[in-house]
């Protein structure tokens, strides 16, 4: 249905029009989104009318174009990882306070680590994770805590691959990460040394709904060296357990 | 192009079935999106089938359908106001440190106050702004310091129209209005006492960007009969002109 003469349809042509758009090309000409997005120009145009028209994008005095609220709007207001991101601001705030690098709130998404929630001190150590941005989940510290307490079947189909290497310290071998997830198990914990970028650490502990399955990951990203890592798990762990408990008495008192 | 036989094209037909789901519909059967969308539940069928492809919605197993992170992750990364929110999200903090109730901060979209972020405590006073979710300009303390501070056109576009009450407090006449918006530029500060529900005011003041324009209102939600109105006031002065800074220092540095 609502297919164009190449057999594409409108919903994958709207799609590639909001993928063109990111942090770094948050506001295009039309061009640029035809070219992005692969589209001819003529194409584009019409597209782009008809999504301001629904305020999916905006047109700007200049002639360029970027996504609207009202997408943002409409995709926020029920998303499934809503109240968990608003009861774990609060604690994600003390761990913030205590340890003034980056805190991040993580969930999996498609096979990928996709970070929903980051709170960053201006002096911090430089982390690549994004708020909406994906990382590998055999890469990142928050990844690795969410297939330690995965669910058997997703944690093995994760094991039973090879995975690409970042720096000399990623784990990328089967037998390495199940090594590694049995040890996070054991301790509660993650402490990935510099897998991903070198000059980072990430520290990150499991955050568990009401049936004891994990929801989330909440990590800290530090500088490499970086001292108190102990203490680190420690602030780590009680903000993930009082999230867990918040989440629970929101869910007796039938809160949205 | 896209059209169905009815004249209505895909991207209507999709931002219906967006707009089905809200906070306490987060997920729903195919039928209830087809009631609640107003389309025939074969074209929801098809329809919900595509989006899922695409990771614009989930399937359950359960069969419900819930909107996907996908859309959010896209909607968010480029988001005109994801600079601000992040930004303002320590200093919020801070408000929400000193005052213990709700903090939120909002701006104009469409004519209508958007509720871009918030931080509530659990024993607050009831606050009916959610994060995603509008309120009318004219009836909560953030709409009425983001009018008082927009630029002429636009104040005199929303001075020209009468306006509905939602309480005995709420201000309706244009003529009300043009003293509340001139009062509030004298104080720096809106203070509106229960002019959507009784029981809670609001406190807020405009937050400017690089070249003084107004980008938001900072704001409070209270109880009724809240004592320390004028600290209140300093504490949100003080945090939304740090955050105008923040932004200003980013814009230097080139951060996106």
């Amino acid at each position: 249905m609502a297919n164009s003469g190449s057999g594409e349809s409108m919903i994958d042509r709207v799609m590639r029009v909001l993928e063109a758009f990111d942090a770094r090309h948050s506001e295009l000409t039309i061009s640029a989104i035809a070219r992005r997005a692969d589209l001819p120009r003529a194409t584009a145009y019409r597209l782009i009318a008809e999504l301001a028209g629904h305020g999916v994008v905006d047109r700007l005095p200049d002639g360029k174009v970027r996504v609207g609220m009202r997408i943002w709007e409409l995709s926020y207001r029920s998303l499934s990882v809503r109240r968990l991101r608003e009861v774990a601001l609060p604690y994600m705030n003390e761990v913030q306070r205590h340890i003034q690098q980056h805190t991040n709130l993580a969930i999996i998404n498609d096979g990928e680590v996709l970070y929903v929630e980051r709170l960053s001190s201006a002096r911090a150590a430089r982390n690549i994770a994004q708020i909406a941005g994906r990382l590998p989940t055999h890469a990142c510290s928050s990844g690795l805590v969410l297939m330690a307490y995965a669910e058997q079947e997703q944690r093995e189909a994760f094991l039973s691959q090879e995975h690409p290497a970042f720096t000399e310290h990623t784990l990328t071998s089967p037998v390495a990460l199940r090594t590694e997830l049995a040890e996070i198990r054991k301790r509660g914990a993650c402490v990935s040394r510099g897998q991903i970028i070198d000059g980072s650490d990430g520290i990150a502990v499991p955050v568990f709904g009401a049936a004891q399955e994990i929801v989330a990951a909440l990590n800290v990203v530090v500088p490499r060296g970086y001292r108190s890592v102990d203490a680190a798990i420690t602030v780590l762990t009680s903000a993930a357990a009082k999230i867990s408990q918040a989440m629970a008495a929101g869910m007796m008192a039938g809160r949205t």
